[in-house]
């Protein structure tokens, strides 16, 4: 659809300029489409992810949090191929024109598309309940990118950063759980401002069997790599990295069931172990850490004191 | 995001092999992205429409309706840009689920995904108020794209097919008009199963100097391309191509103004008069005419009796 003066307008008005890439871009906002080169010898990663109002994020959720979280999902993703983020599209539904909300959005949209660098190339704006749907294009090198496919028996499972904050962040939002003040921060800003693993990109595609983000759950999103590779898996409880409140509550579940951490998950030949430790010195804010080993078959969760069975587990389900 | 057991059953059981595409994907559903590899000497066109229930179709549409008209708005983008489809991400909201709607909007999609080549490769879905939003990559070759801004002075202004019939439909579902019985149904279908005229990309890339697709009416659309090529233009009223009601009810507005049409508006410069005539001998289905002229400046609607000026004129708009 082409897009009214009014429309056109508030493009112009809010969604101009906003990023940057490495990639050039042959013609952007302001026509039916836009126009891109592929550089020679990549590949191109695209996906979509649209985010619902009271569904993914808080109702009372804030214009800088809403943009940040649409775009920083979509990264995600990238992250997970072993992509590098080039360009993206904007599909926004509002119910009404609200100057402030959208300066806000807008701003923060130009902070994070700065800082992974990547353009807003495109998109268009509607009316109705609040949604908003993006659309990213990474690059990669030809044959480089890292499935979901590729996992193999003995590999090492890794996580990126901490796992179950996103959703203790949620639980303390929900009064359904009383965290100490020294966590509520960290945890809320889990939730609301993932931080796309993007620093791990080339490390997945040089070590990497298979690749997954973490939104619906270590358990649930694990089980598409072992799925798609055919395998099974041991994941040590004790070895998840979760902070000391999940620890000495022993409540793991955030982290094992928890949504929206938008961590990585992968998978590493063990001959590998020592670039995983020197990934780990010269980056503090991004430790990997060892949960577990890919198997044959089965699903299983260890502890010292039992050895639960995953296979059946059902994550977090859009549709119940 | 990552998509859920449940959600990953529904992308099987509905949104696996829709369409067919001549290029190459590497990797489709089922991964955090897609993977494709985009042909040396080729340009990618991206661009995305957002259809939300009761804006952009009537509450009661149909899913087979919905389903043509979400990817054909969307190819109708890639044909004023005179590419080539290749390939679609597909994000969908749903209140609920619902098998039968669902299949319903699965074998539309099918259809028309392979009546026009392009092939879905990956996409999400959420639980929400309904609206379904299609990201479309297609290739043009390298800088042969048409844009919106090359518009000269003295280029015929053409226009494909008949203008007005879906605004005529809409009205007649809306009982503002009373059609004789044998145009409802062509200007309800007009309506609801938007033909995207890509039969004409080869066309466009060859002769035009701009072109758009008409979705907001004719009126407003020109003047995306007269903005953008800062130029001005004279329509003329009795060349509109309008079917026999309109024309007998003098009721041009709604050639004028109506949007949904997806017909396109293109300019050409004079001397390819004849590359008109002769796309019109082979082509009776979509027959082209030459509505006006681009003049240096100023927008004027020209008939037998007056002349309107057009520069202020006002659109449809979606934030009133």
């Amino acid at each position: 659809m082409t897009i009214s003066q009014n429309e056109f307008s508030l493009i112009e008005q809010f969604f101009s300029n906003i990023g940057s890439s490495s990639y050039s871009v042959e013609l952007a906002q302001g026509d039916d489409a836009a126009v891109v080169d592929v550089p020679r010898g990549k590949q191109l990663v695209m996906s979509v992810d649209t985010l619902i109002n009271g569904v993914h994020f808080p109702e009372q959720a804030c214009a800088a949090d809403i943009a940040h979280k649409s775009l920083a999902v979509n990264l995600s993703d990238l992250a997970a191929m072993g992509a590098t983020p080039a360009w993206f599209l904007l599909s926004i539904t509002l119910p009404k024109f609200d100057e402030v909300w959208l300066s806000e959005f807008s701003a923060s949209l130009k902070e994070t598309s700065n800082q992974y660098q990547i353009k807003l190339i495109g998109g268009d704006t509607c009316r109705g309940p609040l949604s908003i749907s993006v659309q990213v294009a990474g690059l990669v090198d030809k044959n480089c990118y890292v499935s979901r496919r590729g996992a193999q028996l003995g590999d090492l499972i890794i996580v990126s950063g901490q796992l179950g904050n996103a959703a203790l962040g949620l639980a303390h939002l929900q009064q359904k759980v009383s965290l100490p003040v020294d966590l509520i921060q960290p945890c809320v800003e889990a939730l609301n401002r993932p931080l796309p693993r993007l620093e791990l990109s080339d490390f997945l595609t040089n070590y990497a069997s298979a690749a997954i983000d973490l939104s619906d759950g270590l358990v649930g999103d694990l089980r598409h790599i072992l799925d798609q590779s055919q395998k099974g898996a041991v994941i040590r409880r004790n070895a998840l990295p979760v902070n000391d409140w999940i620890r000495s509550h022993q409540a793991y579940d955030f982290a094992l069931t928890g949504g929206d951490d938008f961590e990585l998950c992968f998978t590493v030949p063990a001959k590998y172990i020592s670039a995983i430790d020197d990934w780990n010195q010269r980056n503090p804010k991004c430790q990997l850490t060892d949960v577990g080993e890919i198997t044959g078959s089965g699903y299983l969760l260890v502890n010292n004191q039992q050895t639960d069975d995953l296979t059946h587990w059902q994550g977090y389900q859009h549709f119940e």
